[in-house]
């Protein structure tokens, strides 16, 4: 029976490229720093927000070796890596797993397959998940997430099944939804499954649902902010009122860091208001770079995105 | 300007039938009095659950005045009926927001025609809803549920457009996204546009994010036990945290509703349990009857219905 | 064993509206003689693009008693009219049935529902089919279109199953699967199951599958053209060579067709061209009537209609 | 301007893997000689049939180096290779045309991304393919197969936008649509750009239509089948009926071939019947091996393929 990630905020880091596609090492790590002081659990390594799907499987260990090299350096040997390994095949996957330990990451989030839909009956779930999660050398977390996987989407009965799983330790829920995060808190204690909202607007109702916390896009723009909620979340009472506005504030900019364009939009405010990083939000094709019509104060989304990135400098006591 | 309903527990009635799939008025009628005295603060006639697709424009307009009907002759003047009235043209919408303000009916739910998905952009959504309206001798209200609209979802930047009409004053999201919910409610005051719930599994997480309350199936089943949660939640305090342990039921119970066939499972616990109403759950085809296998206490989703009826029960005094 | 409708090309003929959407009797009256001098077998009286779903009962019945009585009026007393049937229930749709046959249809075409897609199983699908048409005074087809029913998509197999039903007739494939089709012409004889292409990109490929023909909304602009085509394939040896070559124009003016605004577009069309109902191709909402924008020469779809209708009189020998 | 591959059939041949999943190098060799033996014009080397999805980049390369070895050996250089080469990104794709063409491969064929389907909007779609095809080594072609990209169906406008690239020769249409297969090879010659029909169904229907062939999964039981359907559509006449008989036949054991199991029943009934590759018809997971329970005489879908067996050994003086 292997152990859970503990509770608290993780963040599905982006990956900073050059104009050439290749690795910016320079503003990953700056990246990973600032995830590590804002305060984060842990980070995500080849979430879908990580580009994992437009990665070679040498750059993928690199990635998570960087990432693991960056926080030791700088004495975050605490910080957690978890590395996305969900491939099209059960033997890819077998692969990533073995890689992602060899590379210091300390658990798998699987996203299951999704090639041909019509196979994928609920039996051939529950068989992928088993097998890849048999021969892996670290414990597995299953990540659902309809938008990449064709709409294939596990609910709560399937990934109740796979908790049973010796060795499946929790879940990324980036389906939103509340109700089958609580059918499975509800059965299924933190400390031998966890379960993490999968976006920020579903944050602090799956900590009232008793979640583990979440793992979230919008954490690579925010970190302190989301650990603040946490932390305000579990001191109760008044502070927990507090949380609940903040994340009104959190859903919003959720919403809004898809409307500014997903991955290359976060990439781009991240360069623009933290100083690393290409402004172009540069990502692999057939995404496309941040568009920066999108990216001004008048556009409504722009400037909800510039209010947290306020509030989490204030939270950093640096100037806006 | 019209005033959105007031906050509370609704409930999209099923409506009996006999084998001859004729209305069971002295089932419904019952069926009406339970929900009332269980302390419902309103009723949907013609909800999803009620089968509004399976009804004739006559039938629709019996039912909803049978109810209005019903529940004036014991003393419920006060509860609200909203009508479901979305056809699937804009004309015969507003026909039925006719007829419903003719049979009794205080405002009209109106769902999104979906017959020709691709014809409905954002701004063909817009024109339906704003033209129904604006025709409307009583308020309307935006039900969105992809579950019957061969997935038309309206995001949360549609229906705030929407919320802009003097007369739309409020929604029924049966998505199940408390993002988008929360995205609504911090924007849009209950007393100007009143967001619910649409399924039970998402109720409490919806009050905590400020929503008027829930419009839910398994109401049908259990009026008090929601009626009681709304009060331990504004109670606050500990009676919230027991709210919310009750939350947990409700999600397990609004699953297993599906698990033992939906609307026709809903009726026959209703008539096993609460004594009126056929005890195969007569439904109109092409829907199926309850499958009375599924109605076994060696079912687990069953066992947990029965176990909410108790609970109903236990509130009312009355013995399982 | 009722005898299926006659080989042929056959049209789903749209309805003409007035600016308030009442229906422009002067206007459908012309083009049922239209189509009928053009040379159709049948007109099918409230197909999706009749608008079926945007109808009252009353307006339905209405519509085929129209056509019937214009068709009888001019001598076209052998003209066949199927009547689009198919409702959200099983009882509706045993009604739309009985009111067809009264109205003066010879054949109703009957649509699945899918208000509930997950209830769609195999089994509630034959089920729905065989007690429709089990109560039906007269024969019934299948009408498979996803495009209207949320993706709902009969296979070979059900549809083979439903022939054996000795009330069941015939198929329309609107969903344009070439190799659906003859896997059921393969196996039936037009004389027991009439298998139609429900789009005219398919209509020769059908032909040369054994269909027994097409029933095509592109018929509505060019019924002369479509019967052309059947006798030139008929003929056989070069005749056969030139209906391919047609088969290519009609496949354009398909597409060509959508891209000009689908239902409010052909009106438009027909309107221009033959001088009959409004410029604006008025549709019932959530429809939009024709854009004027895209009725212009310098758009290419336009240009490839405007060949078509100049084939189309050129056959009528009337000036274009 | 490069030039289209031949007219023809191609075949996207199943890999062969043992009890382990690895390469089964000799019955990958046989079946490789068994279909260009029995006259294919190419092979495609990492179709979706091929589980290009399951291979790694190295396995990509081998596969393709072994065919084109093994067809070297044997005398058939003239046998052309098609290299699936689609990844998630353009970037991996640029390298798999690299290593396609570097392998032996003399054209790629490249599926869509889709792990983020809105992403995928028109201008994404073309820039996508422009820049892998700007790149490539070999020329390239459109691999169209809405059943692996997640519904992801690119239509007539896109492909003959796409034919223009002076390198872009050719597309695979799994999506079975007729009247797209039309509306293209109605405005391009097989000389500039080949259109292939990419299921067995619709094969002599797109020859009718002015097709280049067929690139079809059915191919790996029957190549000789198809080459002579080939060969008696050319003849016309009297033979190209009898085409169109068999063009019947393979429909049904298209649809035949997936009820069985699709690419592991299509292994299974290849060992079972021609003596090479294990009987169990082993496949990468999550994919499952052939069903035994399937596979009985008894069983239609198994029969209709038994027979297509016993035609094809007919046409090599085999006895069956």
């Amino acid at each position: 029976m292997s152990t859970p990630p503990p509770p608290g905020v993780y963040v599905p880091a982006v990956l900073f490229f050059d104009e050439n596609e290749e690795f910016d090492v320079p503003a990953i790590k700056q990246h990973v720093l600032r995830l590590a002081r804002g305060g984060v659990t842990g980070i995500l390594v080849q979430g879908s927000n990580g580009e994992a799907q437009h990665l070679s499987r040498e750059e993928r260990k690199t990635a998570i070796a960087l990432t693991r090299q960056t926080l030791n350096e700088s004495g975050f040997e605490n910080v957690i890596i978890i590395a996305g390994t969900g491939a099209q095949s059960t033997r890819e996957t077998k692969v990533f797993n073995e890689d992602a330990k060899d590379a210091g990451a300390t658990f798998a989030l699987v996203l299951t397959p999704s090639t041909w839909p019509k196979a994928m009956t609920i039996d051939n779930i529950i068989r992928f998940h088993t097998e890849a999660t048999d021969a892996s050398p670290i414990p597995t977390m299953i990540y659902n997430f309809p938008g990449v996987t064709g709409g294939l989407d596990l609910d709560s009965d399937i990934i109740y099944t796979l908790s049973k799983h010796p060795n499946i330790v929790g879940t990324k829920l980036s389906c939103g939804n509340i109700g089958k995060l609580q059918r499975l808190t509800s059965r299924l204690a933190p400390s031998e499954f966890a379960i993490y909202s999968g976006r920020s607007d579903t944050f602090v109702h799956g900590l009232n649902a008793g979640s583990a916390g979440v793992i979230a896009a919008l954490v690579n723009i925010a970190p302190r902010v989301h650990v603040d909620v946490v932390r305000m979340w579990r001191e109760g009472g008044e502070e927990r009122e507090k949380a609940m506005e903040l994340q009104a504030m959190l859903g919003h900019a959720d919403w809004a860091s898809s409307a500014v364009g997903g991955i290359g939009g976060i990439k781009a405010v991240v360069a623009r208001h933290f100083g690393y990083g290409a402004k172009e939000g540069w990502v692999r094709g057939p995404l496309q770079p941040a568009n920066p019509a999108k990216l001004q104060e008048d556009n409504l989304s722009y400037k909800i995105l510039v209010d947290l990135v306020s509030l989490e400098k204030a939270g950093n006591g640096l100037p806006n």
